[in-house]
Order: structure tokens, then C-alpha cells, then sequence
């Protein structure tokens, strides 16, 4: 198996809700939309980030779990300043997401912070000044 | 904020036993590794799969849902022929993985199956025709 990931989907209440947040709110553009069924958004070099409707995911996944807590993962946004982990906290928030936790030097040595989609899933963005956090910079 | 994703992170149990499956049991090669605490892997251009301890996420990111039910997100690994996705679920499976649901053709017009790594997070192994499927593809 080849170390390589094609496709992260998460399961949405309602792929024109999360339409709404990362086409009209972040102007991202997507690779295709299903209404009601499913949002494709690229978000590296083959690499899709799949938005798919829960009752499409659980028919061919399984029954997925529900709170109380977060869902165990993250997807994170790196940035290469401090300054552009708040523009972008900022710039999210105002595009309908939630604040989760405010941009705050880290133990790992960087500064983030977190929003949660309108599913709440949590974005992190983050700014990252070692080896790991600048090898997935853009150029 | 940019179109662009930079890491997923997925809370496990002990990154030691993720280590066990993603690197000794399918060879990948780890850019990062803190014993008991998080295991980073690389799976696309400026793009990496952090496996980080429970405990650690949750202090940062907070309480986790646990079950019943499976976590609502899939990661998948697209391959260029239906043979392959038979491959590549077994030699998973030979690593330790669980078989989640075997390869089928599915109503999106492909042919995939889905493995449970050691925390039970879900790998789809995918053949997909269409356009977007071939847009994850090697070169």
C-alpha cells in the first residue's frame, strides 16, 4: 500500500450547508457538487477534501457516532506567520464558523488556534516554525 | 484563508501501536515519531497524517466522543484498477487491519472496500472511473 491518501471525507448533516461556509463563505472553488448528496473541495495536489451527507456515508460506512465531545481528529491549515493564524481565525469567523479555542502559543512550540465548521469539525490553523511545519508550506 | 489542507490528525491510543500498523506492518517511512506521543506521516505533496496520543489531543483540543458507532470521517487511498483495491485490502489486512467492508461495486459507479486501522479509524481503498477519482491518481 503506497503512502499516499487520495480522499478525507467527513460525514455533514448537509453538503449546501457546508456549500455555504467553504464556497460562498471561504471562496473556495469545488471539484464537484451534488446537491443534497455530496461537495468535492480540493485542498492539496491530489488531495480532495469530500463533504458527504450523512445518510450517504452511514448507508455505505456504517452508523457513525454522536457527542457528547469533539470527533476525534483535526484538519489543520498552516500558515508561515503568527499574524496569519489570527487574519485567518478571523476570516473564518466571519464566513459563519465558530470560534473553539483562541490562537495561543502551543507546547509544541508553534501558535494556533481552532474553528469548528458548521458540522463542528475543527480547523486548526497554525503556525509551525519546525522542520514538520515547514515542509507543508506552500512556496 | 487558502484552499488547502496541511495536516490531518487523528487521536489514537498510543502512536507506538499506530507505528506498529503504518510503518513496521506497511513500510511507510514516518518524517517525525516522539514515542507515546505522535507518529507524523507524510501522504501527499505538503501534506501530513499525524497520529497524536489521545491524551495530548484532548489537552488541546478537548473531551473526545467515543462510542457506540464508528467516527464520521473516512480516509481513502484511490488505486487505478479494481485488482488493486483486492491488493491493497489484503496486504492492510496482513499488517493487522480489520476489514471493515469488503471491496463491492458501489453506487457512485466504483469498486472499493474499507479496512479499520488499530484505533478503527476507516481506510476506503477505491477504484473510482470518474473524473475526480482520476484527478487523485499517481502520475
Amino acid at each position: 500500500m503506497e503512502q499516499r491518501l487520495s480522499f478525507i471525507t467527513l460525514a455533514v448533516a448537509d453538503p449546501d450547508k457546508s456549500k455555504r461556509f467553504y464556497v460562498d463563505g471561504l471562496g473556495w472553488e469545488p471539484a464537484g457538487y451534488e446537491p443534497g448528496e455530496v461537495l468535492f473541495l480540493p485542498v492539496a495536489d491530489r488531495v480532495v477534501l469530500s463533504l458527504w451527507s450523512r445518510s450517504g456515508f452511514e448507508e455505505e460506512v456504517g452508523q457513525t457516532m454522536t457527542g457528547p465531545g469533539f470527533v476525534p481528529i483535526t484538519l489543520a491549515h498552516n500558515v508561515a506567520t503568527t499574524g496569519e493564524v489570527d487574519e485567518v481565525l478571523e476570516t473564518a469567523i466571519a464566513a459563519g464558523a465558530t470560534l473553539h479555542a483562541a490562537a495561543a502559543e502551543r507546547e509544541w512550540g508553534g501558535y494556533s488556534g481552532y474553528f469548528r465548521d458548521l458540522d463542528d469539525y475543527c480547523w486548526e490553523i497554525a503556525y509551525n516554525p519546525g522542520e514538520i511545519g515547514r515542509s507543508v508550506l506552500p512556496d
